[in-house]
C-alpha cells in the first residue's frame, strides 16, 4: 500500500499516517518527491483497510500494491486449479461442458433434456430447482422435487450434476444432491452464503456479478477457499454495461488476465 | 408486451407467437406495418417471461409497455408512501436524517456517536452489528451484542434505531430489536432475504444494489411489498459506472423520476 | 415508432401526439389497451426523432421498431460487404491481419517493422503519422513525413497502408497517401469528418467509441455510406465499463450480432 | 508515477525499467519490499506514457502519483477560474443561467425565445447553426445564417451568446460572431478542435463527453489552456451508465471534487 499525500501536505498530517501505520505491525517509508510526498507501506497490508486512510487529513490518495486475495492468487497458488467431478476433469487440458435446461420444470423435461446434452457431448448436467427470479410473480423452481429428478437424471445418464444454492440454510440439503454448489451471479457477494460454502467439500461454481471487477469475483473465491473448500471454479457469464443491444457484454479479457 | 417481427418473417412464424400469447390468457393484436408485422399483447402480461418469446423463429425484439411491477408503482399507488418509525416520519414533507456508525464498534464509541448524532439532528440511529466485508480477513461485526448496544443507545437517545440484516434466517433476530431493517446494496436481489423481509411488519431500508436498474430495484421492492409489508423505503446510494475518480456515481436523476 | 401513453393520458393528451404524427407523412394507428393506450406509427419513421414525442404530455414512452439506419442495415444490404484494397481482399472468407507500429517515428523503425509484420504473415500495414493524443505534452506523430514513410514501406513490402485521420480538412492529404483511412474511436461521431471521408472513395476503417452502442456505430457507418462511399468497415476494439483489470473490454458479441 | 514488479521478477528485469525511467531525465528509485520490488520515478513524469512501461518484462503494475494535466489542476491554479463574459460573471458567487433553443430554426422562434429567457432571468443565450446529429438524415442546422439570428438577438436583448463549433476549420468563423465557443460532448477529445479553440481568445465552454472520465475531461481543458487561452469552463451534462431510464446519468459528485 501507498499513501499519497496532498502537494501542500505538512509534517502535521503526514506524522499521523506514519504512526497509524505502523500501529498495525507493518512499516512505513517515507519518500519526499519534488512534488508530493509518498509513504510506503512495507510488509503484509492485505487486512488494512485503505479507506481509513483516505479519511486522514493531507492524503490524496491511497494505492494498493497487493491484491487484497491470497489463496485466489497467482502469487500463492502458481499452478491451475483442476477439479475432479465424479470422474470428469474441470480445468485440465480438455475443455468441459455443462449443459442442461434453466430450471427443472417436470421429470420428462428433465430426463429428455439431460439425454439429449449427453449424446451431444456435454460433461456436467445443470438444472435449477431453487430459481432467482426478479419477479415475485414468476415461478420460483420445484424446490426438493427439482433436485429428486436431478438425482435420477444423474443415475440415468452417468453425468454429474450442477444446480443453484440461494441462502446458506439451503446448503446442507443441495449438498447433499448435487456434484457441484452453484452460486449466482446475483449472490456473488452474499457472504453468509459463500462462508456456508466454503464449509462443505463440495466443489464450487461461482458465476461473476454481473457488476463485479474481477479483483471483487477473486475476494469472493477467497470467501468460499478461507472456509478450507478448495475447490472453487469461477464462470464468466458478461458484465453489465451501456450496451444494450445483447444482454451482457461478455468480458472475454477476463479468462485471459493471469 | 408488444412482438416486432423480422422483416422476413413469414406466417409460419407469426402464428406459433399468437398462439403462445393466446395459451398465456391475453389476447394477441396484429399490426402489419410497411417493413414490419408487429404483435401487440392485449390484456396483463405482467407474468410473461419476454425472453420465452425472443426465442422464437422470426422474432427481432420484445417490447415491454407494462412495468413488471404493480404494487411498487404509481398506477396501483399513486400517492407517496410515509412510513411512522416511532412517531418519526419518513416520506413527508420533511426530510428526515439517518447517522451513526458504519459498524457498531464498543458501547462508548456507538453511545457517544448516538449522543452526537442526536444533537447535530438526526432523526434516526443507525450502526451495523452484522457487516458485509469483501474480505474474509476483515472484521465482520459484533453480531447479537451489537443489537443489544443499539437497543440500549434507543433509550437513552430516544432515537428509533436501523441496522441491516445479511440472511434470510438472521430476520426474526434482528426483527426483535431493530425498528428499520436495512437490506444492503449487495443484497438487493438476494430474493430469499427480500421475501423473509417482506413476511415481517418491520419497515424496509432497501438499498440501490450498484448494479441495478431502477426496475430491477422496484422489483426488489415489490418482493417486500407481495410478501404483505408495504413499509418501503428505497435509498439511491450511486451505482458502479466507468468514473473511478469517486467510489460511486450517485444517480440524483433516480429520485426525480416519477 | 410506438408511442406509449400514459395510463391517465386522456383524449386531450392523445390528439396533439396523432396530429403531429400524421403532420409527418407518416400514418398513425390507435390501439386501446386495458391498461394503457399505444399509439403506432405506419410508415418509414426514420427521419423523426422520438424526443419530440416523449416531451408531450401523457406521453410514457417512445419505442422505435425500425433501426434508424438504412444502408447500413441488413435490410437493404443482407450480404456480406466485401472490400477489395490493391487486391486484399476484407470482409471475405480469409481474415485479414492489419499490423503494424502505434505511431511513425522513423524510417528505420517503421521498414523494419513493415518487413517484420509481413514476414509474420500480415495483409496490411499500419501506422500513425497524426496521432490523436490525451495529453498535448505528447508526441503528436510526424505528419506529411510519416506518410511518405508509410508509402515507401508500401512500395518495398507490396502492403497496403492505413493510417489515421484526425479532421475534415486534412481528409485530402491523406486520402493521395493511404489505401484505407482510418477514423479513430474518440472521432467516431466527429460528423464533418465522417461526412469529409464520405465524400472520398477510399475504404474507411471506422473505429468502434468506446462509449458508443452498437446503433451508434452503425449511425456513424451511415454518414459515410451516405456519403456515397459504400467502403465501410467496422472494428470492434472494446468499449469503456466498470472493469478496470484490462484498458477496455472487447464486446465481443457484437461481432456475431446479426 | 510508481513502477511494480512481478512476484517474481529478477535483476535482469528490474534493470531495464530502471534504464527506462533514467533516459527519460527522471530519477528511479527502488524499494525493495517482502513481496515486490517497486521502482518510484522522482521528478516531473507528466509526459511519460505510462503504457511504455506497462509492456516491459517483469512489470505488474504502473500507477501514476502525478495528475497528468498542470494548467487544469488546483497545484498550479489554486484559486477558482471566473470568466467575463460581456460583463456576465461566470464562476463566481453567483450562478449564471445560460439557456436558449437547442437549434437556431427561424428568426421568429430564436427572438421570441431570446425575450423570454431573458425575462425569465438567464445570463446567456445559447442556441446551435451547426448540429452535430447522431443521423445524417436529420436537420444539420441553418449555418451562417443562425450564426447571424443569434447576433441579432444578442443585441435585442443584451444578452451574450453561446454556440457550438464542430471543426477546426469553423472555429474563426464562429468566433466572430458567438460570445463563448461551445466544444460538445462528441468533440471533447477532437484534439484539432481543442488546439483550434486553444489558439483564439474567446471564453470556452467544453462538455464533457458521455464517456469521458474526469480526468480525461481535465485534460481536455489542458489542450486549450496549453494553447494560451485561460477561459475554460467545464460542463457536466451526464455520462452514460447501464441505466436507460434516464438519457444520461448526471454526475453531481464531478462538482464537488477538489
Amino acid at each position: 500500500m501507498i499513501v499519497v499525500m496532498k502537494h501542500n501536505a505538512s509534517a502535521a498530517d503526514i506524522d499521523p499516517v506514519v504512526r497509524q501505520i505502523e500501529a498495525r505491525v507493518v512499516k512505513a517509508h517515507l519518500s519526499q518527491g519534488t512534488e508530493r510526498t509518498i509513504i510506503g507501506v512495507v510488509g503484509d497490508d492485505r487486512p488494512i483497510q485503505s479507506h481509513n486512510f483516505e479519511m486522514l487529513p493531507g492524503v490524496e490518495q491511497v494505492v494498493r500494491i497487493l491484491q487484497p486475495f491470497k489463496l485466489a492468487s497467482r502469487d500463492f497458488h502458481p499452478t491451475n486449479t483442476v477439479i475432479d467431478v465424479r470422474g470428469v476433469e474441470i480445468g485440465g487440458p480438455r475443455l468441459a461442458v455443462i449443459a442442461g435446461p434453466c430450471s427443472v420444470e417436470s421429470r420428462t423435461q428433465l430426463l429428455e433434456t439431460a439425454h439429449a446434452v449427453k449424446e451431444a457431448g456435454a460433461d456436467l448436467l445443470r438444472g435449477g430447482a431453487f430459481k432467482p427470479r426478479t419477479s415475485p410473480y414468476s415461478f420460483q423452481g420445484m424446490g426438493e422435487d427439482g433436485l429428486e429428478l436431478l438425482a435420477e437424471a444423474r443415475e440415468e445418464t452417468g453425468l454429474p450434476i450442477i444446480t443453484e444454492v440461494m441462502s446458506p440454510e439451503a446448503v446442507p440439503l443441495i449438498a447433499k444432491y448435487t456434484d457441484v454448489l452453484q452460486i449466482g451471479a446475483r449472490n456473488m457477494q452474499n457472504f453468509p452464503l459463500l462462508t456456508a460454502a466454503g464449509k462443505t467439500r463440495v466443489p464450487v461454481f461461482l458465476k461473476r456479478s454481473m457488476m463485479g471487477t474481477i479483483q471483487e469475483t477473486l475476494m469472493a473465491a477467497e470467501y468460499v477457499l478461507s472456509g478450507g473448500n478448495r475447490q472453487v471454479m469461477i464462470c464468466e457469464r458478461g458484465i453489465r454495461t451501456f450496451e444494450t443491444a445483447t444482454r451482457n457484454t461478455l468480458d472475454i479479457n477476463a479468462i485471459a488476465l493471469p
